[in-house]
């Protein structure tokens, strides 16, 4: 069995982790911690997992919670997951970083968008971006994943085929996105508390927010170039899903046919990503707790662009099922241990 | 593999036998049949199965469905199971009913609620009231399995402790009940379109609600005598869940701590019954998409009334997760085969 | 012109008090108070009123608040107005305050509910209980007006009629009671966070809710002598809108149709009383942002019970509205001045 | 006073004409027809307007109904309003169509998008596209106005300043909408099944929604030129509420706080138009069942782009409401009458 210690268990990407992790075949949890519920049982910070979870949450001691797990997933706001890291690689064990404190390349990009200074620049070269469909084989050989934002997670597979086969200008990118509001996280705020997200629509860090760099910087990777997209979060009123809507001009005259084929044939091998067969759409509750990433294209002749829609539940291909595919390619499980079941419909 | 065919499978609790069924281990479905969707593709009307489910729908052939499975699930309004389910004793195969056609023991009842008559009487004797916590052996030995209402089962579950130790007087019973919007299913109707449910809520079916004499039915049994019961449904702006309020007149002192304590012990062997600790209440999000029935008992000093809580996802444990859990009982597998996940939360 | 000052006017009921009284013919808002905002333009905060209230938030100076205006209306947490009604009674001015402290006539009570003393005892007897229906001629000569809490809004309106003719039974009235999340204020707390109330359905407070003494209050008021309830309250996943169904046993034989008929009579000069007709039951969405109060009442000849089905908007008639109509009886105005609206449906 | 009659009024926009002109001080409704509902009162259909609406529904007699009345409002599917106007025009009435007959000035262009060839040609000359910030002048010697779309009216309001001011780049508009369901009307429909479309997001009508070629005419008016955009429209799971997040290259440097100045400016004298300060972006919430139309603007120096985020209820502006504002202008009166309402928030 693999040790597995979640380090931030209490917001609802490390409950997302428990959920999935509670169910692996491989796995057993060994440590939960939390500051806010230290002491609890798990089961009263979330009461699903009643007569399934025994573990108490307890305080982080870096040192012998590493020693006492073979992987640790971090699900903590950005900025504090650098010092774990340099434990876990410290003592030889493997992390999986929820946060955003290894996605980025670049330390000046980083604190730029984050204006946070990154502590361990000299772990960076070490970290992969844990996208298992673009970088399986890197991941397998890591100790140090940086697992993707939930809003690039939909924009770079949703691009990718285009780019890859250069069908897209890539300076004509527009990534309009969509998210429910468990994206933003368990901690208290106006801007999810109920009365004021439900029957509500809004756009919210227009030009700004901090995926646009991760985004960026790997689609520049997939297209041997500097890429600069626009792109523009929304807040759906509900609770698990997200949808990105991505326009790019053609370079070439190609039908939404070849399009779908072209797609089918480069996510083919590809068990999470779900091509959509011409005539269906994506739609977030398809998806719903599932780690599927469904993906159809159109192309429109009036205007020669390209529509991606490209849908996950981002806590789970967006956060923390994704951090378990990553655990299953690490430690060479079947990518789809514990994380084989469908969307829950309706 | 246990062969099963489903008989309206593209409504919603046929939906979510597809689902369970699809991940279970030693189920086979053979034969999806569908009205309204014959010759489609199953993923086209349940995109959330898409690349799990091959089968197409097709149009009911009553003899050969039959023939070709080990157990039937028919999914369709009252009315429509009673010759599907002489068929299916004619061949020696076995039924899970989840309509109304089988739970009340009496066909006046039947006739007098349901506005049809019914015209396998005689099967009637034969079919077993299919809530495994009350009836279990019968189940294992049934031909025909009445799957409960899924207002019945919160009631019943709720109830059942208070009943068989004589602590309630069973002339006070006030069952006040909530159901999410699936409940009423997938056929489409003013009731349940999306701008008259969502930020709305209404009582409906006020002292008239078909499942009241389900519920008098097995009270009655449970007591001993004729009980006679208020039971008021409501629609919540909410997909999946159900939560009822239940109230009646203590016939002794007891309180709360006491109660808890005959309610655990009372289910200690229930796997699917979770009497929660004092200090938490059932919530339907707790549960969605499991087979738990949560329950919470409160004693009110200050009226003498007991007040219980009991919540289930109406589509799980209130339809099909039952309805696969009697299947495992009458195929002797563990209960839990198939069923064994916890709610997806948040 | 009636001055009109608001103490704690960025909660919720505070902010309703802004867009009825904005639109009020008769009233000029002349001060907003808030801890949170002071400085800040109030339209910043609730960005619905943007180029109709220009005035800012202010921090709260009693005495020059109070000598500012006619009227003052404090949305504050219980045990805050009770220094500010000083002051008001002190300047000869009106208060309507819509928390809890003028409410209960009994100090002890509470204390005993709210755990804070009560500072201003001799107040209380200048206090009335502000339910326009019952006690419209009291609030006409009064000072100091406790305008209701939502919960018992419902169950005073929807029990009178069968309390007065001596109908019910009152050792035997369950109050079962369903909100939105609005009626939990705009602090924020787990309790309202958008996720975790979204597709969830739960009690609070069972059989310990504060509302229940002042329920108990004015049924027995009515009654003549003790009466003593079961209450629930429910958090339904909505915004706005509140359902009580209340249940008691008939003293006599009497149907639906004569108890229709009673209600129509008792309430035929009340203008934000509706007695739904014969086949129509209340919904929370035919009221949303109006002042009415809709009721419908059902015999039950199996259980020889009454069901009573109460609905509001728990903003309006529950707080705010109910608050202006109580300031029009006050200044001699019709009292559907500023509140001659119909509900938004869908 | 102001005659009116609306031909098809049980449907939503048809609820809300009447919910707006039952409290319009200057108008009588004579007449609400409706084909399913004809003989019940209206308020049986709508119970928000219990007490308020006397009208019975009725079957549509064109002659006397036109006869009845000095403007008429159809609120109907495409193809139904075209022989109602020629007798509107032929008893020298006045007509607002709030469904699509009008508002394409080229037949052709009606025909290849709508699939229905259109019966009254002539009469597109004298129609006026309904849209009182761009035609005033016009509609209020107009006999024929065609109420615009909903997606349209953000669009053309949230792009008209800088279409005007030749500040963007016409050939690379994306115009990226999101609706609630009300938009899809009361119908029934799988689509607009409330457990299909609660806790789901997804685009419909990709590259293909008629609203299209509407919104190309008239940003080809605008611009002087010929106009062709993406247009991709989306279903929020809340009942009303629209936004609409639109991109383009600008022709010139040009930042955030500039163009806010001449958005200001360009919509001083607009009531209906709230340009938002810097710093405040347009929600649903914020303008729930009033007629405002809010706008918000940003320039993107990364990558030369705007984003122009423009939200509606769609109800209202978006439908009933803009029609009253147009019965307002042909009227002679204030262009806020009846209209002079702020949103419900929360």
């Amino acid at each position: 069995m693999i040790r597995v210690a979640i380090i931030g268990a209490t917001g609802y990407t490390g409950a997302e982790l428990v959920r999935i992790l509670s169910r692996h075949p491989k796995v057993e949890l060994v440590a939960l911690t939390s500051r806010s519920y230290a002491g609890r049982p798990y089961y009263e910070v979330y009461p699903h997992l009643y007569k399934y979870i025994k573990l108490e949450c307890e305080q982080l001691n870096i040192n012998e919670l590493v020693a006492s797990a073979d992987i640790i997933f971090t699900a903590l706001p950005h900025g504090h997951s650098m010092d774990i890291a340099a434990e876990v690689v410290k003592q030889g064990k493997k992390l999986v970083d929820l946060g955003a404190d290894f996605r980025l390349n670049s330390t000046e990009q980083y604190q730029e968008w984050y204006n946070v200074e990154h502590t361990q620049a000299e772990l960076l070269s070490q970290a992969v971006y844990g996208l298992p469909e673009l970088y399986r084989n890197n991941i397998a050989e890591s100790t140090l994943v940086a697992n993707p934002g939930c809003y690039p997670t939909t924009a770079i597979l949703g691009l990718a085929p285009l780019i890859k086969n250069n069908l897209i200008d890539t300076n004509t990118i527009i990534i309009d996105s969509k998210s429910g509001a468990s994206g933003a996280g368990r901690s208290v705020s106006l801007k999810t508390h109920f009365a004021e997200v439900n029957e509500n629509f809004k756009a919210y860090g227009v030009a700004t927010h901090r995926h646009t760099p991760e985004i960026e910087q790997e689609l520049s990777n997939l297209a041997g170039n500097d890429v600069t997209i626009s792109f523009t979060p929304h807040l759906v009123p509900m609770t698990r899903g997200m949808l990105s809507t991505i326009y790019g001009q053609l370079q070439e005259k190609i039908d939404s046919e070849q399009l779908n084929q072209l797609y089918q044939e480069h996510y083919a091998d590809e068990y999470f990503v779900r091509v959509l067969p011409p005539g269906m759409l994506p739609q977030t509750k398809a998806l719903a707790s599932s780690n599927f990433c469904d993906i159809a294209v159109t192309s429109d002749p009036r205007t020669g662009r390209v529509i991606v829609l490209s849908a996950i539940d981002n806590l789970v291909k967006g956060a923390s099922g994704q951090a378990v595919q990553n655990m299953n390619v690490i430690f060479g499980l079947d990518e789809n241990t514990g994380l084989d079941v469908v969307g829950i419909y309706p």
